[in-house]
């Protein structure tokens, strides 16, 4: 079989296919960079790189969260995390201040420029995200998202991670 | 709501979710990097990088690919990818050969290290996955990679990709 009669079976299902066409790791890699890389242009055509548009949706849906929350949502090592941060503190996007109750713990909050941008990314994100739900057959995005958030699940990140990150800072 | 109620409604998944928990690129790279991470330090410990690993997992499905094919699969731009393929024929991973039709085509192909190495990890891989797909409940990896060929379906990309490229560079 020669090479594009080979993707072609692949691409049919014709069970010739090799291991990395069926691998779960590539498959998702392959569908988050894809699904990614129109938008994360417009992200950053607005100036930001993608860790700041990922720490604005996050301020956007709760503000004032803290460094490990927000680790967790933006993806990245809290260490990491704190530069970007201080970095959107010079941009006058965020602004940290300490919590009210526990003075040690800081939160993060939008600015109003902070706030403007992420509203107006969102707004951009979900339009994004619906022309390519809308390319789907119907279901399969809801199908889908439950298989990523059991994925997710079993490692306890995104939102498990969120509520395990959070249940570590809050004192006993 | 306090923070750790929201966290937990969000998981209980009573509607009260914001914006990032349920968008579908925060799903995909919070699910890719989650199930990758431990299997990527696996690679790491052998003393390749993951962009070597997926070449090495390409060339074992199928040896003597183009630099093009290559690119799509191990996800990342051609001029990158030419460098990594440099680099892994320096540590006698790989070999480039002319194709014997068209002098001007070049593939690349496994050595025998590079053949052990790729055989190696490719069964780590899939103990790795299975170890993910056991702790699913039945028939759900399925159903999710279904999902995730689709989104790589409307890019392009993945195999979807690979019989692009190979027609592109097919003379006609």
């Amino acid at each position: 079989m020669n090479v594009r009669a080979q993707n072609q079976a692949n691409l049919a299902g014709t069970g010739s296919e090799g291991f990395v066409a069926d691998y779960l790791l590539f498959l998702l890699a392959a569908a988050s960079d894809a699904a990614s890389e129109d938008f994360h242009a417009q992200v950053r055509a607005q100036g930001l790189r993608v860790p700041e548009w990922r720490i604005l949706a996050c301020l956007s849906d709760e503000d004032g969260q803290m460094i490990t929350q927000l680790a967790q949502l933006a993806l990245m090592e809290q260490s990491h995390l704190t530069k970007i941060i201080d970095q959107m503190a010079t941009k006058s996007l965020v602004t940290r201040r300490s919590d009210a109750k526990d003075r040690r713990r800081v939160r993060v909050y939008l600015t109003g420029a902070g706030r403007k941008q992420g509203a107006d990314l969102v707004a951009a994100a979900r339009a994004h995200e619906m022309s390519i739900i809308e390319r789907l057959p119907p279901g399969e995005a809801a199908t889908l998202k439950e298989g990523l958030k059991r994925i997710n699940a079993l490692y306890g990140t995104g939102m498990a991670g969120v509520a395990k990150a959070d249940q570590m800072e809050t004192p006993a």
